[in-house]
């Protein structure tokens, strides 16, 4: 599979801080519930089963494409299967979101923690990779692989499912420093590896998910997280594709981000999209930032807020346009289109 | 009730950023769960019944007190009281927090909302506070008195309880203008309002808690919301006492926070302190920030987050030592204590 193609395109080139005609748009979690096509297939499907079926996931990861004139695709896949075949029992319960039946919590449970080739673990995910492909590249449009953050995994795999407080995961992070770097230090591996192999396939821009950065003090964050963010996306760039970074709630953490070696930071909607450049510096992409809560109001009121973030971005080369977090459920779909639409008129060069 | 004991007071004395000889410390939620004698008290009564009864109100008040050398008491009390006169009917869900039966949806719902004096709609409060001072001026301890702010109001009026995504408010902030203008017009009044009774009663120094501030972007914060903070804090600060605004997740909103009109910001953990005074300015004071869960660490493993604070702090007056939010439950008193010990140690001048 050829995984250069398109370097032209207004994704590609953004990433890399090129000159564009027009601002590229994707929005994270395009592909899901608030497509009456997903929903249509869910009633057959649970989730896990459309991501363990390349035809399905490829199916799904088009949906949004076919709907809005997107400028990248993202593969539909999930960030907790990389977990099972290191060993985690998950389970997706309706309407609780993922749970972990066998919460990692000790030394002997990071220790027994398996790492495994992605090829052998996850091979749905890099099969629907090269299936989509095939389908995208007659459109001219680029796919984006991803992966959850080290310590977005960590999270969950301490917790078990969601947390409010993330307890567990902070006090083995300051309690028990070398069962924590045991911890991150396989996540870091798995991630990198992950997302390396989904480039081999053909993923022609990678994302990492850190959904829970925002818990932690900079300075922790600093010390125990970002080394092993850095460690997976140094494994991800030999894979000679752009690297994104998004942290949830990162608005004080943006310095730290940009030390990652990502290429691309992605910024929630918590913070102006010109403070959050000016903090991460100009040798870094952006990508960013509407409330996805935004799609609920009347246009009218949509669009003064999506020219507002244009004219932070100010027409500097490498603005990603996106949401601040995925799209909601129930996101009205009329309201996606215009936002895509008059992204492509309003920042056209 | 004289209102204006103890100036020299740590705690107040920082609040005016004057010289002090050491940081003064209190913890938001210090009255509350964690404590063994609070849960005791409410094996007999409910939240709501200890918020009404004035000598209950005073006792776990003065529960942290007798248990920790603390440098400011604040009122116990609940945000949601106040929207009880106005016509909201709450009630506190065992294990759920806050529900609201009839939630504020509507131009209508928001006209039938009535302004009380707080005199009449919350007495007990005010009751709670004149008996408190009494035994604090004994030990020469000032007293802090609480609201929400009218955003975080607004919010569990609008959501009716908590909320993950608040789609409802910001579906109102966004595509209803004039009837957020109402609504928080009127919560702006009775924050406001209700924050200078208490000053009246003998709180010597005001806080509004802003729970929810950092679901809002920069812009949408800066043009719905601030607006009704500053409304709120002008009239609380004709009680000539020193106010203080704490907004949760607000890393990417301190420079406005800094407009609000308040002598001091509280911010969370989840960014540095020096780059969150940096932002705020010098002619504020700042009151923060160890992260919560820090507590549940071992000492060995909260005193160095505790030094960095103090040290990002350089000893620049108008520091107030916090939590980045509230005390958790669970929390080991043992580290609460430490805690507090060490800051009068660590941080004499």
């Amino acid at each position: 599979m050829p995984t250069g193609g398109l370097p032209n395109s207004r994704f590609l080139r953004a990433c890399r801080r090129e000159e564009v005609d027009a601002t590229p748009v994707w929005l994270m979690r395009q592909a899901g519930r608030y497509m009456p096509d997903y929903r249509a297939l869910r009633q057959k499907w649970g989730i896990l089963d459309i991501i363990k079926n390349p035809e399905l996931a490829a199916e799904v990861t088009l949906q949004p494409i076919n709907a809005f004139d997107l400028d990248a695709a993202i593969i539909f896949a999930d960030i907790l299967p990389l977990l099972v075949p290191m060993g985690v029992q998950l389970e997706f319960v309706g309407g609780e979101g993922p749970v972990i039946l066998n919460p990692v919590r000790t030394a002997a449970d990071v220790e027994a923690l398996r790492l495994v080739p992605p090829e052998e673990g996850v091979p749905f995910t890099l099969k629907a990779i090269e299936l989509v492909r095939v389908e995208l590249d007659a459109r001219r449009i680029p796919l984006i692989g991803f992966s959850g953050a080290p310590f977005t995994l960590a999270s969950y795999a301490i917790e078990g499912g969601g947390s409010k407080n993330h307890l567990h995961v902070k006090r083995m992070l300051m309690g028990e420093p070398a069962v924590w770097d045991a911890l991150m230090s396989k996540l870091a591996r798995a991630a990198g590896e992950y997302l390396l192999a989904q480039a081999r396939a053909g993923a022609q821009a990678l994302q990492l998910f850190d959904s829970w950065c925002g818990q932690l003090s900079p300075s922790d964050y600093g010390q125990y997280v970002l080394p092993y963010t850095r460690r997976a996306i140094d494994i991800a760039r030999s894979g000679n594709v752009p690297v994104i970074l998004f942290g949830v709630g990162s608005a004080g953490l943006l310095e730290l981000l940009a030390q990652s070696g990502a290429d691309v930071i992605g910024v929630d909607w918590r913070i102006g999209l010109r403070a959050a450049w000016d903090r991460i510096g100009p040798d870094k992409a952006i990508q960013g930032n509407l409330d996805p809560a935004a799609l609920f109001a009347p246009w009218e009121a949509v669009q003064p807020r999506v020219d507002e973030i244009l004219s932070q971005a100010g027409g500097q080369p490498g603005h990603i346009f996106n949401l601040g977090h995925g799209v909601l459920p129930n996101t009205p779909l009329d309201t996606v289109k215009r936002l895509v639409d008059h992204m492509h008129v309003a920042s056209a060069r």
